[in-house]
């Protein structure tokens, strides 16, 4: 998950790579699907890697999604469909940070869904560590692409493959 | 598409035969996704035909999802998933008919998506092709899956190869 | 609930007396809020009776809302809307009908909401009673708004007051 | 808005004021319902003031639901329905802060609906604050209900009246 329109390059340098990360572990990267910012870019990423990709667009049909998006879900939900990317989804990386991406990390953070941050600034994780203390939520900052897959990966092996 | 808990035992026969020959023309299987009648019958056909299947559920985490299901979203969204499950199919085929089923074809309907129906009562085509006239929709009756499936390649012919 | 667009003049006259008889109990009218239709000859016949109307749209603002509705709930949520205005009714009379209509006559047999037809056709008729019949939910057919009350009064009156 | 169960009691004193001084502006407060914590200390204020309260809730029928609400709106969409109860506002107060209240108000800043802050953490005020200079959504910080009520009512007389 990450910003659309206002996505940094760095944000979308990190999050090719990432996608990229993604499918070599032979995970499916579930993204919110739209040609823009840090969805296209860590689709792009996924596919270069041959694996596989979903898009879970807020429009109610196919126009605007990205190229590289495998299975194209429309759903008509606009905004509402944040709340389903992350019930479809077994680990959240954030990659950068706008308010699309922040009520998804805080509707994960609402179904304990493990959350990783990556590139977002310290009030971003001052404030997402304030909000999952009562709730025992798990949300981890990472430094790297790569550390945020091991991360992932550890969180993975201790819990339940189901989504 | 096609009823849970009351699908009768010939349109489980017909769901798994019809899901094999989705899988048979590379198509993805979109369903409800759970455990139960046409949605687990149709699945378990593609499954066995080496399809890819998705399953858009209801509820908010992947407890009742079919075993022939690849790909699950668990929505949270109760029956407002309907709505998803038309937007994100290019064509859609009830198998039998229920009350969810119901509105997942008034709703198709309403968004122009084709329309196929296999097994249902006279009384429920009457009602559909009533229902779609004045908005110039497609519903065809299918007189088998083979049908159906012959019914389905005409229409994806005709149109853009998007949902 | 109803047509909006394909509205014949007789089903916009019923709903406009529907609506006054809704206020006159005292009830809440709850419709999908469009300036159109049946929603919106309901609304005023409501307003003309100084009753509570209640709008529930599918689009993220108000554009496009009934003059008639006093109480605006825009939702973005597209068709999937349909879903919400069915649990939030007690009893759904349905006047005339469309595909949205159908789906949401639908969704209220699924969800054992009663449901009052006026104003439908006879393939309608039985396609809706031959869904109820397995779920025993409860269809009515009303030959005018002064009966549909009268059925909604006697529902209402065996039933828990919270929808 | 504010936090359920993890409502603290100042948060809860300060959601009563509030309710109270929003009925006495003759606005309607718009809540998620529950009888629990922001939602239900908000509304049972309201109505102390003779003010109308509407609950828009997660679940798919009226069980839990606050006394306090005067117009139930059960979803059936679990935390999906946070969208609609920024779409369904003109203006947002956040009353304390937890995981489905942060969602809200991310929500309103990527719908440009304007969002007023009470009671929340350093860290709270700073993220939201950035995540609204990008999108130039208006984010204010108030010291207590009355003065959150001054800001809404010089907000709302910059706007147009529909939400």
């Amino acid at each position: 998950m990450g910003p659309g329109e206002f996505a940094s390059d760095t944000d979308q340098r990190l999050a090719y790579e990432l996608g990229a990360r993604v499918a070599q572990q032979n995970w499916i990267l579930l993204t919110g699907g739209r040609a823009s910012g840090i969805m296209d870019a860590a689709s792009r990423g996924a596919k270069q890697a041959h694996g596989l990709t979903i898009g879970i667009l807020p429009s109610a049909d196919a126009r605007g999604v990205s190229d590289a998006i495998d299975i194209v879900i429309p759903t008509g939900l606009g905004n509402a469909r944040n709340a389903v990317n992350i019930l479809a989804s077994q680990v959240i990386i954030a990659c950068g940070m706008g308010s699309g991406t922040a009520s998804e990390v805080a509707l994960a953070i609402k179904s304990h869904k493990p959350v990783i941050l990556l590139n977002v600034s310290p009030a971003c994780q001052t404030f997402f560590q304030e909000l999952s203390a009562p709730v025992s939520a798990t949300v981890m900052i990472a430094q790297s692409p790569e550390e945020a897959i091991e991360q992932a990966k550890t969180i993975l092996k201790l819990r339940d493959p189901l989504p």
